[in-house]
């Protein structure tokens, strides 16, 4: 277990308000480790029910507000206003209220997909390095301490030359329309409007695409992706198919899904290389199998035997004291205070926290996003991930 | 995940100073929810370790004392003085601590084993009956979601007649003298002024012991146990056997060891009736098979379909999304909470939260490691659990 | 454990001698259930070393022929003739083997890929056809019980409508460039002389086509194939990704790679419908995972519960006694003597039996690996399966 | 795949006819490495029964007995008499037939438990070694190429000094009262009149024995043992509990169970000692997990890499291709023949062949039984192994 230390840094939220999943576990990560302390809201997208949740949700004396720009306002004339904002709103908002926040000098922590548009999301990078705020995004996948020992494994060239990355990312819970009932979650993330132009592309093979190149240390060149609806009358692609073509000649396939019952949420990274493998399944993250060419699998446990540096930063318990979900999304925040602390203080960080996904890789994702559907829409003609770059 | 509600309750911490991983995880499994603030502490068992982890690990504005007699005395008198104690040192001092702070009328949560002797265990018992104080005492893998599920199937009567209890918990950390090095785990856990008299017996044997009651519904009336010490030198067993039998018939066997290298923190329990089975392995803590004799191997998953109430209950995230240690132990600060709530409101327990492991448990715990002691000193003999029951 | 019955057929081999690692694996298949005499043999492609291999490992008193066409010759004009000859040679040589025996009217069972050019393959077909002689061709992965439990369930609708076909075949033993040694095996399944146009293709990735279709009872209409070739100066492709479409509108995914290090033999297959998903792997053999959409997974093992009549049919031993490789081998064996035999004596055949693929299922085979071809050379274009398809 | 070679033993067999399980298990065990050719049986008990079952049996030219006798004195006046005989009758008969053969000169191959008795167990043992017949005990685990793995890696020290055996063997398929139904295997089974003694102890227990004393490569000095019998009405054990103590101070525990529903045929050895443990599991027999202490657990696979002669000797495909009881069942009958040859030649047999368990082991088995049974009696008394040996 970590030791905890350092004054916490004060948090302000927006969204996550009543019946947001996404909400309460990006509070619980921040209360986890102990580094901050939430002390402002805007919870919701109307006044009514933004007040109503922080009354519920925000504890005595914390500032509520009905909106964010009112937050922003008023957070920038206080003597102890928020260090950092977590903005975990649907993915239309993200792009205002991140800038917002920015402009008034105050550090980000963002869901992804970062924004639903390339050029507002480069903005976005744009805004924050020009303000020299530290800006994460909640790649929650990459906290897990055996995704950074893989990363670290691949890095020392134990894996040798790599060949291929084949990532998964499978759920079957829209499988029906549940759009169609009162599902809070399946409504705003099957609707373009607030989800942007990825269903299950945006949703979760954005996380599949940033793990795999978290891992791997490589992005692909060019993708050649078919999207498809499963569902009759849904609005946005429920399953994606990706091929991924490296500079150095590998290869990789990216699946996701949400229509694929018997699975919850079941992300698996496979990479093979010249001498050896990999393979890393989100939901036993407390296991890592590796096998070097010829020899015999071995199973790395988090906490266990072997673990290089990365892996043991970011654990808290003894090995087979399982670690989950919130845990490797608390890492993120974590890292993030590390991170914001070496900034206000400026000093250089520590290296372990330069792990946390940045606002470049929450720019990246839409990227993918982007070419994604630039490829299917040209019966998946391969496209480089760096089309509409403009930075 | 659940909504945080209610006003947090002032937590106190005796013991869990630099250096112990149960402390950290009690602190942590008491921020999890959002239940508790921890404003008060004597942390280790000398006044100057005690200020100093106090001055690392307490809030600025917390209360650092220097020992826990000195806090009982302070926070006895104040205004805002903590509802409820967590205390999280060596077992040798458990029972002084709890019975100081019952008799100020403060609730308290102790890590088990409850005390180093059966009498103690009976006067705690008392001492809070008497107060009317809530005592929970942290036998913490009941507060996993699938172990409710298995102890309402149970309950239910889905595996018929109980037939077999088998539960082993294996770790292979204790292969070798551990203790003749600086680790401090290994030191106080293998040494019987601090651990009481029983080694692998009272640290994990109680655990498996509760958790086969807790899921089964029933204690066993007699046990014969053979203790094991393989490591030469060590002054407490490293290995347990117990054979265990029921008023009904049903026959049980828990197998404890901490010699057994390959394992870390297995704790696997499995139950057999006249109906079907059941099997849970806590380091796969999300997942639970379970057999109707006669039909395929169904396998539950946390958040996942066909769940009674108290699994639903205990669960924070969606299936797929892996719970593990930290998230069970923080249930029973979230059962704890509720029970003080409703303690000092005087109102009925939710009934979820009476899942919670009591000071009668935590006593029972005290009498198992007693009558598994004498049953190994006359070479394994059948012996009563309750032959030393004086209530 | 099935009943022995009937007359053994005599049965020829044509390749297989010393060093063939599928050649002992057919005879081993040949025997297990006792259906088969191995009475005359031509074992390899060069007179002395099939005659030495024949006296090596044809029993006294069998026939030990130098060459395939003196043991056509030779056996049309006995009374005790073959009833059936097995080719077990290298891919170029299933052609021309199998024309001569079902000229001289000798029922065949022959290894995959059928041949190495589509115009063989039908003609095989029509000779076939023309002759009404028995043609199996060993996909031997059909001829594992839960496969055929796989099977049935889809054609019962218990998925729903089909949307998603993947199979993957991963081995790891061509990592290195092993066909530079005196491995036999690596040498010809590296010759596109002795293997044909198919590296990875036609050795495994055929496998995988095979049980797609045979198990969703579809197959695709067009197909989208990348070959890669990692090894440098490897002759063949040494990995295959291809995305199948089907009518439907299901699509499919198809990955088989031969430079997968950690991976042995593993072919895993995978079909997900609207009303739920089936997963069946090979290194598993004995065990399927089904689960409805909404319902808890359920694990069936062979000659376990629930299980209908085409696995029970080919189980030999109860459930938990393991049967593998080989015996799912030997079922292609038995079911292609039921057929030998119901057309011997002019009776339909048991529908069990009718399970064993034809060489209509060689011939698609075929087909499959020149459309793979085609498409990799056309940059992974769409094509159709039955683009040089002239019957 | 081994090269098959040498002439054919001729097998005669005893017991096995319609209905028997294990009479087609050793048929096709026996043939599967075409060491054997069957040409003569007594298939059972009745004469009507066994020319019955040797006319749907036994090929066209073998010699179908009415009685074993009949057997024995036909056979001993051929020339071309049987080699060998397996005896595959229920245990109460395997006594008498084994003694008849050996003094007719034949080698045997007998299923487990030997005898029913100890003193007929000793008597066998005596007459084997008087008449120098080869004599082969069906434990058949002992066939599988990672159980030999095993007992080569505990016997070069990789686990260091032994402390813990545990083996379980469950089932679950005698959970209800199935020997009121016609089903042949559950009445013999359950009938002591059969069986012998024991219920689940001699049916299963002796073989978890036998596989622990093969790969520990030791046997325990005295056992405690607890019978049960769940299922009422039932007239042998059917669950069986067993300490175990070895000289050198390891300790052991062994469970069997034919009341375990959700089991089939689940037998599962784990040994741990001071430097490493091994965990081995029938119904996956592919793989062995092995952990040295503070390393982390390797997982070895049949044919994989790392393995010693022993497993390579016993294995016949390529990893991932899975073998299964057949192939381990097989072994044994393979290793006979070897024994067999080498005896008939008067060579030394190969050492790989000496794995196969012989009439001593068959005896050990029978004095564990009723060791086993006589512990329960007095309470689960310890009770040396060796008491009622008479050598």
């Amino acid at each position: 277990m970590t030791t905890e230390h350092g004054r916490r840094l004060r948090l302000g939220m927006v969204g996550g308000g009543h019946g947001a999943f996404i909400g309460a576990v990006h509070r619980t990560a921040a209360r986890l480790d102990d580094c901050y302390e939430l002390v402002a809201g805007a919870l919701a997208s109307t006044p009514e029910r933004a007040l109503e949740s922080g009354r519920d949700i925000l504890k005595p004396g914390a500032r509520n507000y009905s909106t964010f720009e009112q937050m922003v306002l008023a957070e920038s004339s206080r003597e102890d206003r928020i260090d950092v904002v977590s903005i975990v709103t649907p993915n239309d908002a993200h792009h205002k209220v991140a800038k917002a926040f920015l402009q008034a000098g105050i550090h980000v922590i963002c869901d992804k997909p970062l924004t639903t548009d390339v050029s507002q999301a480069h903005e976005l990078e744009r805004v924050a390095k020009e303000r020299g705020r530290v800006f994460v995004v909640t790649y929650n996948y990459s906290g897990y301490p055996l995704v950074r020992q893989a990363r670290e494994m691949v890095a020392a060239g134990d894996l040798g030359e790599l060949r291929l990355v084949h990532v998964e990312y499978l759920q079957g819970w829209l499988t029906e329309r549940l759009e169609d009932t009162d599902n809070k979650q399946a409504r705003w993330r099957t609707d373009p409007a607030r989800s942007g132009p990825g269903g299950c592309l945006g949703d979760i093979a954005t996380h599949a695409f940033h793990l795999a190149g978290f891992v791997s240390g490589v992005t692909p060149e060019r993708i050649s992706a078919r999207l498809d609806t499963f569902v009759p009358g849904r609005r946005l692609d429920d399953n994606v198919n990706i091929r991924m073509r490296y500079a150095s000649g590998a290869q990789g396939t990216l699946w996701a899904s949400q229509v694929a019952p018997g699975h919850e949420n079941d992300l698996h990274l496979r990479i093979y290389g010249s001498r050896g493998s990999l393979s890393w399944r989100q939901e036993e993250p407390n296991r890592l199998r590796f096998t070097r060419h010829g020899e015999v699998p071995r199973l790395y446990t988090r906490a266990g035997p072997a673990l290089g540096g990365a892996a043991n930063h970011a654990t808290r318990i003894p090995g087979g004291h399982p670690e989950g979900y919130l845990e490797a999304f608390a890492q993120l925040y974590k890292d993030a205070a590390a991170l914001i602390h070496a900034r206000n203080e400026s000093l250089d960080p520590p290296a372990t926290a330069l792990l946390a996904p940045t606002v470049r890789e929450g720019a990246a994702g839409v990227e993918f996003i982007a070419a994604a559907i630039d490829s299917h829409r040209a019966d998946a003609e391969w496209t480089s991930l760096l089309a509409g770059d403009s930075r």
